[in-house]
């Protein structure tokens, strides 16, 4: 397809293609002409991903150049691609670096017997926390945190689910990062609207 | 307790604490003498609470206020408190606004039995991320979503039996907010993770 049909079916304006063409966010097109360019389904797929991530999940430029790329290095093998979309890849800017992790987040992945790569920048977001939660006096013993991890555990298989018909292992990375990114706020959507569902139930019953 | 012990105990400094009273989100001490006031555990744990709402979370001075206001005009009644808490304030700023919700979100709700406020934030939150997908060519049906909202219903009762212990109606809110506020990143953490770990049980399997 030509760049004007591109820009039709992605929603995204002919400028800010050629922006993160320049940039190299989006691969250059086959060349046709000097000044006509051909795309396929690859560019409109990957199009979507960069406005995911630029547009909603508020992701600079360069950081999603990062992440890109690293989904390009890794095509060939699903399980390092899944492992870079779900786990390993820092999609949070400016993350905490050198404070040392707390033994609790080590702990309590432990006791859940759950393989976390040591730079998984879940961890240090987990630590984060209850780091915050302590200094504010109000503590969270990990073991507080169990129940919490077997939903997740179960959440997470859910999310696995929805990747199973996929074939194309770019596709399948690029899917779990979408559902990743973008399903987040949901997910907490979901927590605060059933928080306020079991305290209506709970006051019912008193 | 004096102000220079109210630092100590908070961490907060006493400039900052001023600063707080000038606002009015910290209520005034009482007055021992022209230069001196004495404060107590209440306003320990407003500045506690102050602190994470501005330090961690990032709201502004001013939204902040109204968050503590709500709190303090219903202290009355454990349930509007906790409704407050968890549903209906809305402690993510500059909401979206004047769009009509998606028939969807209703749907969703309806179909999972809950009761939540027409006006809870946490339903726009919920709109904004199913208009997002869909804008992005990766549209979730809505009964997507139910598995999540199962999960998010468990996660719902093991937040609020973390609050059965607390007697006094006004900590069992601010409490509830804390956990609130400053629990989702872990449990964003937690999923990540699990995806991880559920990703390598699945390939070790194939």
């Amino acid at each position: 397809m030509r760049m004007s049909d591109l820009s039709r079916r992605s929603g995204v304006s002919v400028t800010t293609i050629k922006y993160y063409l320049r940039e190299g966010l989006l691969p250059a097109g086959r060349q046709l002409s000097a000044t006509q360019a051909e795309y396929d389904e690859q560019h409109l797929r990957r199009l979507r991903l960069i406005r995911a991530l630029i547009g909603v999940r508020g992701l600079s430029v360069s950081t999603t150049r990062d992440v890109l790329r690293a989904l390009d290095e890794h095509a060939g093998d699903t399980h390092i691609l899944l492992g870079l979309a779900l786990g390993s890849i820092r999609i949070v800017e400016e993350p905490e670096e050198g404070t040392p992790e707390p033994a609790e987040v080590g702990a309590l992945i432990k006791e859940l017997g759950w393989q976390v790569h040591q730079s998984a920048p879940a961890r240090a977001a987990l630590a984060e926390t209850l780091t915050s939660l302590r200094t504010l006096g109000t503590p969270l013993e990990w073991r507080t945190l169990l129940p919490y991890a077997r939903l997740a555990e179960q959440t997470a298989a859910v999310d696995l689910d929805q990747l199973d018909w996929i074939d194309d292992p770019l596709e399948v990375a690029e899917r779990a990062l979408l559902l990743t990114v973008l399903l987040e706020p949901a997910l907490l959507a979901l927590r605060r609207m059933a928080q306020e569902n079991e305290s209506a139930r709970r006051h019912a019953e008193d």
